[in-house]
């Protein structure tokens, strides 16, 4: 894991580092120092670890709660390089829409072709974020919507390390079969008139979940309108679980 | 509005008080004098004004945000005599369950034929607590679910004064058309596992009601098992919305 960058503003201090081929980007408390739980983020399809909505969320997070977070570009992605094979399947699936195939199915498969590289990425993100002196080897949570859930799903359920997850804007279709082996509690957000995740498709993610303690939060609005609330409302979740 | 009795411990004064036919409760923090929020609750079927759990829950909103909170006997409960219509009703229901008939549309009917009676009685309590010192005739909010929402749901689609309510365990069937003229901010309870309402009837509820700002809280748990730090998010609900 290499540094190759360090800003401090508003009491957060943000790291931009280089793991392997995965750029990411660490916030920590500015001038503290020893172990904290942790926080990864996954960013939403065509975004990156820089986007303002999860700068702004992993802000919150250290601030209100002392949390480490930490967000990597997925592959083809923010500061990564074109992936040629992604790409052309995205661009196949598109002509299959276009042609009148379901969306859903299709970015059902492809989630999972792309989870088969992130989740062992992400696992190795995790092992060197905790070597970390203002790190530490604590408790991890993760918060992940839209591509974060499709991608965050197989992700959480695959890492013991993950004790508390905030996943939603995603469907049964591409993550039933693995949210069926997380049992870690989970804050499941799903909007109430998405245009791209049918209801019945996220009520049933959030049936799926194995987690004994897990919180469906509805609200009304499109896939892109998550209430500003609900930022607050994950931090305590976090606070309860991870502190 | 007569008092009849007045004590106080751990922070909270209760005096019960009778209102023509209608016994009820009133919590208010300990020691403090002046106008404040007030927030009215409904209690489930076959309970009353002071079961534990609403005690509990008022308790918490007295000593955690200030507020003053009412609830009453609604007929045939409680203190109150038993009502031999409704009576009457019940076991004639019973007996029509019992040979295999659906309960929903009983129980639906039936309580819209409470809520002709409750939500007038309801309305001059408000009336009347408002013209308390202690109360004052700021900002009201209601809280109920199960008989509660059945009975809720008309009454604050009737009352302006109510500016936020949290409802559930509650089903369309009973209350769309009433929820259809709610406008003000709602939190909606829903048990997952409800053995009581069907997971389609309490969703069809949550969207049948016409607010902008409503939040679907879905935990998992039958219909008596909602999770206690549901309680500390309404608290925060009510202070968003009438502090």
């Amino acid at each position: 894991m290499r540094f190759i960058s360090q800003t401090s503003s508003d009491g957060v201090t943000e790291q931009l580092f280089i793991l392997g081929e995965i750029p990411g980007v660490l916030w920590t408390p500015e001038n503290t120092a020893g172990a904290r739980p942790l926080i990864l983020m996954g960013h939403g399809g065509g975004r990156h670890k820089k986007d303002p909505d999860v700068v702004a969320r992993a802000r919150r997070f250290v601030t209100g709660g002392g949390f480490a977070v930490a967000a990597v570009d997925v592959p083809g992605h923010g500061d990564r390089p074109k992936d040629e094979r992604y790409d052309r399947i995205a661009t196949e699936n598109q002509a299959r829409v276009t042609a009148g195939e379901e969306p859903a199915p299709l970015i059902a498969a492809f989630q999972a072709l792309v989870a088969r590289q992130t989740v062992p990425e992400w696992r190795t993100v995790l092992r060197e974020l905790q070597r970390l002196e203002h790190v530490g080897a604590g408790p991890v949570g993760y918060w992940g919507v839209s591509l974060g859930c499709g991608l965050g799903v197989p992700f959480v359920a695959a890492e013991p390390r993950v004790r508390a997850a905030v996943l939603g804007l995603g469907g049964a279709l591409a993550s039933a079969e693995a949210a069926a082996r997380i049992t870690v509690p989970v804050r499941f957000l799903l909007q109430w008139d998405d245009e791209r995740v049918p209801r019945a498709q996220g009520l049933a993610l959030f049936d799926a979940l194995a987690s004994a303690g897990k919180t469906l939060h509805a609200n009304p609005g499109r896939h892109g309108e998550l209430p500003a609330f609900e930022a607050d409302s994950s931090l305590r979740f976090f606070q309860r679980h991870l502190c």
